[in-house]
């Protein structure tokens, strides 16, 4: 049914939380590939800001996507399409922005995503995770679907105080810094990196101390 | 007669159903390939929800398209054109989502549609049929056209109590969740799988539980 | 003189029929082709509605492009304008689809078009003739401008009750029901079908049964 | 100075006729070409309906290219670009359209215009010549201008019943109701048309009967 | 300092001269070119006329470049960029036409561009310089600027009357009609032209009576 | 946290200062490269003036590229993305120009930017550095965030006389008036200039008096 959990771990499909007038919502994200040039199309009546969101994260699991184990050639031989239902909905905002990264990793690596995981957090071009509004009913509509765990920013971290005793019973809420932390661990598997030699003249990508996956406690 | 079911089963032409605020109405789902480079073109005033739910219905088709028997590389060499009749009149809305796909499967395969079929359900990218509004006027509306046979999301089936029993008994109405259902069963014939070798660097497309076509009773 | 029927049989232009604030009027259609890849150009200060008809008209001629005897890759080779002169004028509506249909075709066969004959109703992308509005007036500008034969769409035939006994005497009507019929009988000859062979990958492109020009009686 | 007739006959200048609230002006049309790939630019503030007057005319020329003696080849290597000085003035309207053919023909022939000629009228795409508005103003700019010969569109011939007499005779007015009347003559040579192979699969462009220039009295 | 005529002979760098509601203000134009494929951006808050101008500037030089010495190939590899500062200040106006041609020849050529010099003009798409508004204000500008030889419109000749006399001796004031007048003097040496020859198919571009650069007096 | 200085000297990441109806505030620039064929894109809610800063900075660094030891050719291969967080606040102005500039030579070279640095300025085509508004309140916001060193136009020098002493004993501040006085102080080590030789044909890129990296007292 739809605004529940997923029943099965998919490939491309993350649980993302909204934050809306009437409270907090299940945002699914669905990713597909299929031949192309590289494109990237967004549906579901996405705003600018949730439109930049999806192109942000995409850049950043391009520029790092050795890391994930996708080889650099993938992108210009695919095209990606995220769509969130329902489309007749308005959606907007940057908290799905590691929701997007997530998927889009999922999708491009065929690694399904755990069911039971909801995230929301803003990511930057380097993958850091930025806070967001609204914890308190994004919390609460992850309970009422029957997620299990939750990815929320670090910075929300300090949020928690006010939420009821009975969520934070109910829930896995693991506070996050980098995207990474939420790929590494919302994915059925870690995804394994490949080591891939750049043409000579090409400077290296940059190699930011998050290049490693951190190995976080289960 | 135009408003009515079709005369004959014909490639490319699909019945779907419209709630407008003078009651439903049937709306015929139009498409043509002719050789091109992939692109998509829409006509018939249709609004951003509506043209949306072409690109997630093409979508769904084009990352399961061996499933339905479609060579991947057809859509590089065609460009579809979806068109929605009459075209003075303004169209919205995601719930022509299943007819939108079972109309593109149906163009591409070459597999003419029942003419006798009428359907409403918005499409996910993964191919799920999520509800929709007005669900007993469609179903007049498709009564009094001379359809037989009404596929609707299953999650509209609680719905149905307040539909009145000469509509009930008029129509068979179907509850699907997956468009695969649809397809499967509003075509003439169901479409045959084909084996495909994809080159060996392209990670393999998701094998979401649905891949096979399932084998409901008829 | 400009809002008369032609004075000689011409390539690429057809009379279509609009209905105005101030009563019905002549509408000339032309078309030329250039060398090009496959664009569409069309001027005249035409609304959405009548865009999205050329649109139509195109994809359905090219769809069938063998009926009427041109060959499928003259499309990639050639770009199209459509222009309705007055440029000054907004013109907006589906009503001149069959008559966009009949002047593509005349372009790209170079077969010239019956000086005689004017035409309304809107197009489907099966080649279907949609009923129009504005039928008494778009007739007694017809008569006004000296045209002898008009093609109305065979839905509209139930409104000819209401048309003055004059201009049913003046014109022959012919109420038509598929696109197919009025470009067998409005060009100065009936377009002869090829024969083509695709490469076998492709699907062989929808064969409805109006596939073969009907023989209407002259 | 500028507002007046130009001083020298030259390649792609061509002196339009336009109507203002304040009475008629002189408008001097400006063509270039570039390298390119078939381009059209236009720039001078034009209003939509004037840039779709150039398109109409670009078409009818290339349409009719060999005619003028340009090889149908030439436009995929070059790009066009029409100015209409006073950068900051609005303009718009139709009229224009006979002086951006034969502005269009002057430089892609390298023809120059002759220096004393004016001229006003819509034109189509088959280079038919529609009348205009504001016939008396424009003459009287044109005289003002120092203009000696000015083509109107023969339907506004009508007109000239209300023009002064000082007017018609400080001017040679000529009614045309074809484009290629006035290229034949507003052009310091006439230009010789090519003959021109096509390659056999196209089909031959329309052939009307204004395929010939005509022999006009000088 | 910013406001003030430039310390140095740059290349692509010229001075043109604003005219705003709270007086005359001087414009820097700058101009950069990278490897590229014909492309121009321009940036600065610009309005739609300025950009136009640049437009007919950069046409104007390509369809005379031999005549500065550009080979006309180059213009395939090359983007170029124009820029106004400062970018939060909306532009807009014809007026600095001459001056965006001066930048374009210079950084086409190499050739710096005298740091002493400022002008004001609209340019046509031949090189013809129209008049322009507010010379008064603009002369008093350039005269604060620390320039000291402006160009400006022979059809603004006739203002200099009501210019005080101060400013008339501060400044060597040179009226010019042609953008060719500014080019040969306004850069530290005068651009050589160079023979070039076209493929034989190309048809000569216009060789108008102002094709050589005319010998002023310094 | 988010609005302070970062930890660790980053590739790509730059901290501007911005000015808001608030306050000062702290303005991370961030950019990656991945293939592509040179084109831009920016995220994060900017307005006009501000990504046209950016395109700015990209001309002036692809234009002096070589004497920042990035290969003309590189930018051929790579497409660049400028986001700045936060994505659901608007920004704009101009004034993050020189922070644009550094943030794409270090993403182009894989040189870190000095964690420790801020900077402020609006940049022109050739590298000028122009002054900008709310100087206190970003030097607060810059004192605040834990930032050592802040760039800022020469021409605001005569602003620090406002500056509360404590502000100016916190901070080293250094006016500068050219991007290159930057660029070679706020990265961890100075790009070293290549040679590179070009085709014959093209002329040589702007040799302006700024052209060699000045050495600034540290
Ligand atoms: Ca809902
Ligand atoms: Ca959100
Ligand atoms: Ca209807
Ligand atoms: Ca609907
Ligand atoms: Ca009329
Ligand atoms: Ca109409
Ligand atoms: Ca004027
Ligand atoms: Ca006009
Ligand atoms: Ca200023
Ligand atoms: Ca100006
Ligand atoms: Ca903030
Ligand atoms: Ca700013």
């Amino acid at each position: 049914r739809y605004g529940e959990a997923e029943a099965e771990d998919m490939v491309g499909c993350v649980t993302g939380l909204a934050w809306t007038e009437v409270g907090g919502e299940i945002l699914t994200i669905e990713s597909v590939i299929v031949p192309g040039k590289g494109k990237v199309q967004t549906t579901g009546k996405l705003g600018d800001v949730m439109q930049e969101s999806v192109s942000a994260a995409l850049s950043y699991v391009r520029s790092r996507s050795i890391t994930f184990g996708i080889k650099p050639t993938l992108f210009e031989k695919r095209d990606i399409h995220v769509h969130v239902p329902e489309g007749a909905t308005p959606k907007d905002g940057p908290s799905a922005g590691i929701a997007m990264a997530t998927s889009i990793v999922s999708i491009l690596t065929g690694i399904p995503v755990r069911k039971d995981v909801a995230m929301t957090g803003e990511i930057t071009l380097r993958g850091r995770v930025l806070p967001i509004g609204g914890l308190k009913e994004k919390l609460l509509a992850a309970l009422r679907a029957g997620v299990t765990t939750v990815f929320i920013p670090k910075e929300n971290e300090k949020d928690l105080a006010e939420i009821p005793e009975n969520v934070k019973k109910g829930l896995i809420i693991k506070p996050v810094s980098h995207v990474d932390e939420v790929i590494a661990e919302a994915l059925v598997r870690r995804p394994e990196p490949i080591t891939w030699e750049e043409p000579p003249e090409a400077p290296a990508v940059a190699a930011t101390p998050a290049a490693v996956l951190p190995s976080l406690p289960h």
